[in-house]
């Protein structure tokens, strides 16, 4: 007889049923017997997705090697337990009006999702042509991941998707961004248990943590335990009950086991774990609902673990060997019939015990008792209004009231990022009725010196608040969990569902969230393929404790690669700043906030450092995003002998202080001093909207003057985005992987950026290319002048092997050169 | 009174002793006074590391100014918690004669870990003018976190170390990859609170279910929960106790709780801890030998979570705030006397409260009963040898009995993966014995289709194995787990312990190991910059199912761009490798396997494809890196007027059918065909040593004849090796971020990299920069070829809509020019 194991404890700590036949299957039961059609309509077109062409959707006539892909994608291993539950949310949505999302973790279960959204109708409203009957749904089948269809995952394609389950790790991270401010909202959260091996989703299980009951939505977690990856089960399918069942107790959740491959004792069971759930998140958000919101205590929320056969109601078995429940049926159970035809019968027959005919009208309609299931149109899960935000811009001030009035030339010195502080104290502030913008970051956001934000506002966490808990409550604009992976999860998240942010990160560690990065831009480039798909908000990555002020904490801390990498994704995408004081990093900022659909990658500095431009240059310069600093500059309009350029905030400060010992000293050598900003207007026009054209380009690097480049990252950078420039005349000095923990000016001498080296540089230019044109004086003063910063290169190490600080006049160098 | 609780079940789930004292400190019992004064002994050592420069180490004067560092690095709140467990695990050696290497996972731990090994005389033994006196001290706190000195964590620099806290996230996969194999090693590793948010740490506790208790050794993990990061609480510090065990027991541990403050307590109570897990491990050590290595069942090995608060010993307050178990204490409790002159006198009182005078003699020598709790010399973590291994190297088979010995030219497909699969078999069977090889990937070993290691290897997992569950042991060669992080992390740490191996991944998700990839090669700088750092054998990242073949995944799995971030690392360690078939791709990874200290990044398909060079030019080819293919080019010694180049199997392939297409069509035309396989031929010689020389590079590129490069990965990496090259001749296609599901040519379409745009390409050249040159007749021809190509791309776009794949004229071209 059936088994069925039924445990509800009143304290719901546990719910667990176990669903299991040993003689022959259980009935359905008549209140779950439509919804069981309903799931087999889905797996029909599943598999019809998988395997079929356009030719015979609905089996009119015996099928036939034409009706079959030649190659097959998309993996129905995850499809009908993802269908399973996709189905049963409709029903607990249409029960209880809820405002739910659904993420679909597993990689390559888009057939499931792809027939969900068609058989409610969404499908069909974003795409017309793939009507409700049975040539939509021949369409419907031949598209999916076939050449200029469908992709196989959940992708930008699908509507009602915030996530695309192509790169695994992020469902659960993107789950807890999604909900934030959105106190009505549900995410339901399919993570698969090959999945939940990744370190990201290993870790994202504590954000709810960070979870406010009162004023951010929920989250249901529903680890789907189907046991099998690609060639291996699963590590979670594999332990022992009790420590599955330790495991999230541990990480804080009360989980709800439904486990079996019976349809007639799993719908019931299914049923009743999710009905738990939402009794118990009503009780919860009722009960944080009475409570302060800074205040308001972690509830123990439930997630359900539901473990259900691999490649459920597929071929039992194939040549002989298991496909249900195996690792074989991972991917597609069989071999396409074009290949084995001797499978034609088996898909037919596996087709069929769906029972299409009993599913879908003369027309290839869904039967309208089963339409009856879907939920209402502004409930259904496939047109979630968040899924495809028309977001609301933010609220921003004003930068100039935030910058430095007159920076006298670098006579004031300042941290940059703490004067970005007093700026987005403010956003904060402006934004805070709206509640749409946060700032994310692993621990680090005092540290990288926006501190200005916890006169604000606090950060939020919901674990036990000890005394001595600085700027912790229940409710707060920021985020901090020392992990980049979690922090860029949950802004993407946030982001996909119509949220501002940042996410602040030391330059170095960003590099831990470089997949994430791609992933998250792939999809903003697919957007923009997509008609429907409206523009998001920007993401924004402020990198301050930047490679050049890592003195500190030495050589793991310093890499500055992750620019490099940026610029190989799609321009119309990604933007690139290395602003050279709080002024500027104060324009680009207020523009990046401002900004849609962009990456804006931000290098700022936290140290005290001079100041250079007022705000009104900084202004017009961040516009231009490169430009000649006349005031540093002697060439007047004509052709300088020599282009001292830099972009980043302590190369500007090499370059400058170099160029102040050129002009002292070499004051026949006409030198122009030029600034980037904006990384991309070194890139042709061609490769970059915002590349300088030729001309303009030439007319500041000119095409045959040396250009000594002071740059902030690896000087590759610079050298591949000017590849195609007229000239070869640029030497660019940067990075070169040289570091430990030393002064902040014998970082830059390690890696020949610093000022004496940079003086050399333009000596070295003096003595050879430049020889014939200049005049004897000057030449004759080169050779002693590099002597010189040897000497005072020699000085230096030994200073700080004495003392540990560098010397007073690096320390106290002021510019100093008259205008 | 004191109060201790204690609670040791027979079972041995769990041991708990809080130690916490009420009324006074408890004297600290006899059997521990002398390890107690070794504890302040270390802890003074690390206080003066950080505050102290190297005048006054004794303090056998009043403290001054002057004998204060003015830079303040290193963090003291980890240390003496760290020294805590470093004295008594020295404690544990002594009693069991245990082979241990010490982790250290929390950041900037370095002064504990520093004052240990100088403290056991292993310091002064690799650093001899670091000696065990009064000066040797006075160098020690110099030298820390000081410019020309050593780093704040844990470093290639610190002699026992095979791992840095630096970044964090890895100590625990390290530990584990450190075992692998070493029966009689126990790691035991240190794991912060903090470090213990990060994904990667946070999976990496599931590596318990992949060790071999008969044939690998142990890791100890010590969890030492302290409570607070940089500016916030830890989130596990955070959660009710319950929760905190449940998780262990769900991660599969039996978690051992000690917690407290006072040390008259801590020390009986952590070294009964520690008995009981070193009585567990031997008891589970001597039951595994019983069994059979393939069949041993996974045991509950212990842990420890210590929870000790944050700067213990530390000062208890500073200007009426909370320093001692507070945030304020993570990293130094005070800032330097040198600007706040008010901290001297509390900086003295804290170190004179360890009694430096009862625990060092008049020449600064650690007293001689002190000294007698150090363990034997051969014991010593400091000097395990296996933290700096004197490697033994594999034994390796000739290549070419798994090469393909006549390829003819094309005609021959095959599998280069698979190929290289056979040979991998090989090196598994002929190592087995030395137990020094392993491969480790995501799930993905038979997906990249090496899994002809299966008919000799299993993989290894100790989770329940069930029927039909393929090719598992419990001893394996073979480890998969679906996380990038942890089979790197296992693959650093068993390389970082003289071991070797490979990791196979997908190339477009190499890029979640990014920032550990950094990591390591930092680490391998660092050793080639200390002189008594061995070599270590070769990281090797095998990046199968690479972007051209992952047409059926879509463009979440497309991406080659980590190629671009390796070749920003030292030049010395990295080697970038691009084979174009199966013969190139076993003789370069014959060579990675044999090289020495190197980051080999090789890139291979996995798909049938053609095969072109013969074993002896495969041989020939790839000992020169980069060559003209005579039997494809008809330049015949002469001058050509084009150069087609490429890099990568499928570039390859394009370019040889473009170059096909252009000789039968232009037979005037005279081409030049060059292949790359190792790209770090095309930087300058004074960027790599592998570069050409520009005499060689433009003997075979010339300095104006146009280069059609067709590269595997993003256009711009080829750019940035060669701006400083003599000539601007090269026009570069490869991957511009286009691409979804589709077929493998139409990836190639999408991208420009197909054979009609590079035929398209010439003939923009021959009608452009060429036109001069060339016969009116094959200028005539270039005008209708290309609009033929236009006609067969569009051909092509409706051949793949309407069927799915590729045009036989694609799918069956071959190579047919004659020679």
């Amino acid at each position: 007889m059936a088994r069925a194991k039924h445990q509800m404890k009143n304290s719901g700590s546990q719910v667990a049923k176990k669903a299991k036949s040993n003689e022959g299957p259980v009935p359905i039961p008549d209140e779950f017997k439509l919804l069981d059609k309903y799931w087999k309509a889905s797996n029909y077109l599943s598999v019809g997705q998988i395997y079929l062409l356009d030719k015979n959707p609905l089996l009119r006539r015996k099928l036939e090697l034409s009706d079959v892909k030649p190659r097959l994608l998309g993996h129905f291993g995850t499809t009908p337990g993802q269908n399973f539950i996709y189905c049963h949310l409709n029903k607990l949505i249409c029960e209880r009006k809820l405002n739910m999302i659904y993420i679909s973790g597993p990689g390559h279960g888009g057939p499931a999702i792809v027939a969900q959204v068609y058989l409610e109708g969404t499908y069909s409203e974003y795409y017309p042509n793939i009507s409700e009957d049975e040539s939509g749904m021949a369409k419907l089948f031949k598209q999916f991941s076939f050449p200029g269809g469908i992709p196989s995952h959940v992708a930008p394609e699908t509507p009602g998707s915030m996530h695309e389950g192509g790169e695994l790790g992020y469902s659960l991270s993107h789950a807890y961004g999604a909900v934030l401010d959105k106190p009505d909202l549900v995410v339901a959260c399919v993570v698969g248990d090959g999945e939940a091996e990744t370190g990201p989703l290993a870790t994202s299980w504590h954000a709810n943590k960070f979870l406010n009951p009162k004023t951010d939505g929920v989250v249901l977690p529903i680890l789907h335990l189907n046991g099998y990856k690609i060639d291996n089960s699963t590590l979670l399918d594999r332990i022992p009950e009790h420590e599955l069942k330790s495991l999230f107790v541990g990480y804080g959740y009360e989980p709800i086991i439904v486990e079996g491959s019976d349809p007639g004792l799993m719908h019931p069971a299914f049923a009743k774990a999710l009905n738990y759930c939402a009794d118990r998140i009503k009780e919860i958000k009722e009960e944080a609902a009475m409570c302060d919101s800074q205040t308001v205590k972690r509830p123990i929320w439930p997630m359900i673990i539901l473990r259900s056969p691999k490649g459920w109601t597929g071929p039992k078995q194939v040549d002989g060997l298991q496909i249900e429940g195996s690792y074989r049926s991972h991917q597609v159970p069989m071999a396409s019939p074009k290949e084995h035809p001797e499978y034609l019968e088996v898909l037919e027959k596996w087709l069929l015990s769906y029972e299409p005919h009993t599913l879908f009208d003369e027309e290839g309609k869904l039967l309208p008792e089963l339409k009856a299931l879907v939920p209402p149109k502004d409930l259904r899960m496939g047109n979630n209004p968040y899924t495809n935000p028309h977001y609301k811009p933010l609220i921003l001030p004003d930068y100039g009231e935030f910058g430095i009035e007159d920076p006298k030339r670098g006579k004031v010195f300042a941290s940059d990022a703490t004067h970005l502080g007093y700026f987005l104290k403010r956003v904060v502030e402006l934004n805070a009725k709206a509640r749409n913008f946060r700032i994310f970051g692993p621990d680090e956001t005092k540290s990288n010196r926006l501190g200005a934000v916890f006169d604000v506002t606090t950060k939020q966490f919901l674990g036990e608040v000890r005394e001595g808990d600085d700027r912790v409550s229940s409710d707060g604009r920021v985020m901090e969990m020392l992990s980049e992976h979690q922090c860029e999860g949950w802004l993407e998240g946030y982001l996909l569902t119509g949220g501002h942010g940042l996410i602040n990160s030391y330059e170095a560690f960003i590099h831990i969230i470089t997949s994430m990065f791609n992933q998250h831009t792939k999809w903003m480039k697919m957007c923009d393929d997509i008609s429907w798909r409206n523009n998001l908000p920007s993401l924004n990555m402020l990198l301050s404790s930047h490679v050049w002020r890592q003195d500190h904490n030495g050589f793991t801390h310093q890499d500055p690669g992750f620019l490099g990498h940026v610029v190989s994704k799609k321009p119309n995408i990604i933007r690139v700043y290395l602003p050279p004081d709080a002024n500027c990093l104060l324009s680009v900022f207020h523009h990046c906030l401002r900004s849609e659909h962009k990456v804006n990658v931000v290098v700022c500095g936290k140290h005290p450092a001079p100041q250079w431009l007022t705000l009104e240059e900084a202004r017009n310069h961040c516009a231009a995003g490169v430009g000649v600093w006349e005031w540093a500059s002697n060439d007047k309009g004509s052709e300088p002998d020599i282009i001292m350029a830099c972009a980043g905030d302590v190369p500007t400060l090499e370059a400058l202080a170099a160029t102040s010992i050129l002009r002292k000293r070499l004051p026949g050598l006409k030198i122009r001093f030029v600034n980037v900003v904006n990384l991309m207007k070194l890139a042709p026009q061609s490769q970059h909207p915002h590349g300088l054209s030729d001309n303009h380009f030439d007319s500041i690097f000119t095409t045959k003057k040396p250009v000594i480049f002071a740059f902030h990252g690896v000087p590759h950078l610079v050298e591949k985005l000017i590849y195609k420039r007229h000239g070869r005349n640029f030497d660019v000095s940067g990075y070169n992987e040289e570091g430990t923990i030393s002064t902040a000016f014998d970082m830059t001498v390690m890696n020949n950026l610093d000022r004496f080296h940079l003086v050399m540089d333009v000596c070295d230019k003096i003595e050879h290319e430049l020889f014939e044109k200049l005049s004897p004086e000057i030449k004759f003063s080169a050779v002693y002048l590099r002597q010189e910063m040897n000497t005072l290169l020699t000085k230096h190490k030994k200073y700080i092997a004495e003392f540990g600080v560098d010397m007073p006049e690096i320390t106290e160098w002021k510019w100093d050169v008259e205008e």
